[in-house]
């Protein structure tokens, strides 16, 4: 029989995976991954970079590189990220096969089993999928409209021992779209820094703002390189090119550096003289800024459709960007057989039941909804369904 | 002060990898990355695949897609190894971020903390540096002209408790260019079937034969699941795309598919369509066997340079396909040692010392030597300096 290692029983598959092969059946109508709409990818610009690059005197375009990333796309991460209050140069950067690499490594350089990983309750289902190779204990923190509780994350750093990392999505955090405040912000630092923490910061929604004020990161408040901030850009420019980044102090850069040259070498030359090429000809933030009214026209629909269509004791969050809202549910509903035996079977819908996205204690009575993919005309068509179905199944 | 994790104390800064950054000075003669000649890449191919696939209506193209890889493209892959003596289907197929990433993957689901990974002596440094991370003990196996020595390999299995993988490179192996025989790779099979261990079959340079006989794989006389079999595009198509494949029974397959979703969520989805747009509208065997006549001719300029050029006392290997020899140089001579202190300052000329790659006892007098990607003016250059320093260091 085949031994595999102890963390291959922590490898198990999520919801979401289920779903994605789901989602690509044309009949139903998903509210399940997080994707952006495809309709916004840049096409025209892309195409034009790509027939740049693939030219006989561009060959090396299609070879090796730097582990750590194309030193230019490096450069320009760097800018970007120095324009958003977190002075860095492209020594600072580096890049990551998406976000979701950059958890894989700083889990892989911080925690050994058993150690403590403190988590947003509820938190981003990958991110739990990317620390359980390196057998982490889990500790999570409630949430409110405000973010994290930081009294309530005080309380556990005086009381667990062997926490090293604090995971966090500051800004419309995926599953629940909210945003974690300014002050808590500051807070969360002082925190860290007495309790001899780390905190990683992931930021793979923040400049999808549709409204209320940008906030700085709380990389912005560290003083001592205790935080490291981890950005993307697949829901900027493409997820399918799978480029994001870290910044870290040089220390923790250059470690991340070496496992990512262990884990695949580096990312694909040609995708990141690609987006490269595409910050040096043309401006993403007007890109960026040119989306924001389609995806805030969408997270418009979905509230208008939610407060027209859930019945009574379903409640759900109002984000400020992002791509997602939290479904609650009445006490003991559980969202995972109603969506298996009413919503998929009867209706042809799919969400994200809440469970996995609980680190600690999973409560089966959420739901996360994403609006950012869906025609609206099946938005509308899907939750008027959903609705339909809950009222029925809550009497 | 960082605590990082136990095994970042095992991911250390790989001498291949210093070196990539020298090598992309011009004044530097490189022997040292194991490149491939970018003058062969199918660029015009490429090109209009990529203008084909950026059109407003492949928006697809660019975004999110099944991690474990695009179907279409484990199906191309699974045709391939089918017809090179490993019946398989798409479902068999993993598609990752180069052959490195199934090095990392495999060993996150067979090893734990302490357990062992055979390997030859010497082996593929980019091995090692991905099994470090999941804090393995080590045992290698001595290699002569036929490759790793079975009864040493059963010596080993006999005295060993613990080992979970043997991972060896079959064909034109990395560093040393030697082949594993026929006979020991049917035996290798028995021998894991003995002793109740996995075998990680690594083929990067399989297909780039320039003389001699093709042999099966170790995975052809696989009857019971127990070869792991990495491949990898980047020596065939282009290594800048990042693409490489593992092939395995559905129970190991479906983990490490599991465990890549963790690590980066899928590789580009781009790159796997173009890939698999090159296959569908190309011969990608007419293409190899295109490009094997300038390889040869590298190899073979790079054996009658040494054979002309080094001093008395150097040997090294005579590989019949694949980018590198392994010179030997005598007894308690230190190839790090010389080319720090003569071969890069008075002649400009990179080669990789040896000993990083020996996962157990570390010999210095050994460098490995890449003829692929250095022009012919430049190869001839680069030798004869280097014996000339030789003869000088070797009095």
């Amino acid at each position: 029989m085949t031994a595999f290692a102890a963390r291959a029983a922590l490898v198990q598959p999520s919801p979401i995976r289920e779903f994605l092969s789901l989602a690509t059946n044309p009949e139903i109508i998903s509210f399940g991954g997080g994707y952006p709409d495809a309709s916004l990818f840049p096409m025209a610009e892309l195409r034009a970079i790509y027939a740049d690059l693939l030219t006989p005197a561009n060959a090396q375009t299609l070879q090796y590189t730097a582990s750590d990333g194309l030193p230019r796309l490096r450069a320009q991460v760097a800018e970007r990220l120095t324009r958003d209050g977190m002075p860095c140069g492209p020594d600072d950067i580096l890049i990551t096969q998406g976000g979701q690499q950059g958890l894989d490594l700083v889990a892989k350089l911080f925690v050994d089993r058993g150690e403590v990983i403190v988590t947003e309750d509820p938190t981003f289902i990958g991110a739990l999928i990317a620390f359980n190779p390196c057998e982490p204990a889990y500790a999570s923190v409630p949430m409110d409209e405000d973010g994290l509780d930081v009294d309530a994350l005080a309380e556990i750093l005086r009381t667990t021992p062997q926490v090293k990392l604090i995971y966090t999505v500051p800004d419309f955090q995926n599953p629940t779209g909210r945003t974690l405040s300014l002050e808590r912000r500051r807070r969360l630092v002082e925190l860290a820094e007495a309790f001899d923490v780390t905190i990683l910061e992931d930021t793979p929604y923040r400049e999808l703002r549709y409204e209320g004020t940008r906030l700085p990161t709380i990389k912005n408040f560290d003083t001592t390189g205790r935080v490291i901030h981890l950005g993307s850009f697949s829901k900027i420019l493409a997820p399918g090119l799978r480029l994001g980044w870290v910044l870290a102090t040089p220390e923790i850069r250059e470690k991340l550096a070496l496992l990512k040259l262990a884990a695949d070498t580096q990312n694909g030359t040609l995708n990141m003289r690609a987006a490269s090429a595409y910050l040096d000809a043309h401006d993403i933030d007007a890109h960026i800024a040119g989306m924001l009214p389609a995806y805030r026209r969408k997270r418009d629909l979905m509230l208008a459709m939610l407060s027209e269509a859930m019945p009574d004791g379903v409640t759900w969050t109002r984000p400020d960007g992002g791509l997602f809202t939290w479904v609650t549910f009445p006490d003991g509903f559980d969202s995972a057989a109603f969506q298996r035996d009413h919503l998929i079977p009867r209706a042809g819908v799919l969400l994200v039941p809440g469970a996995a996205f609980f680190a600690v204690g999973q409560r089966p009575n959420h739901a996360r909804l994403s609006y950012s993919g869906v025609p609206d005309d099946r938005l509308v068509t899907g939750v008027r369904a959903m609705g339909d179905l809950l009222r029925e199944a809550l009497g």
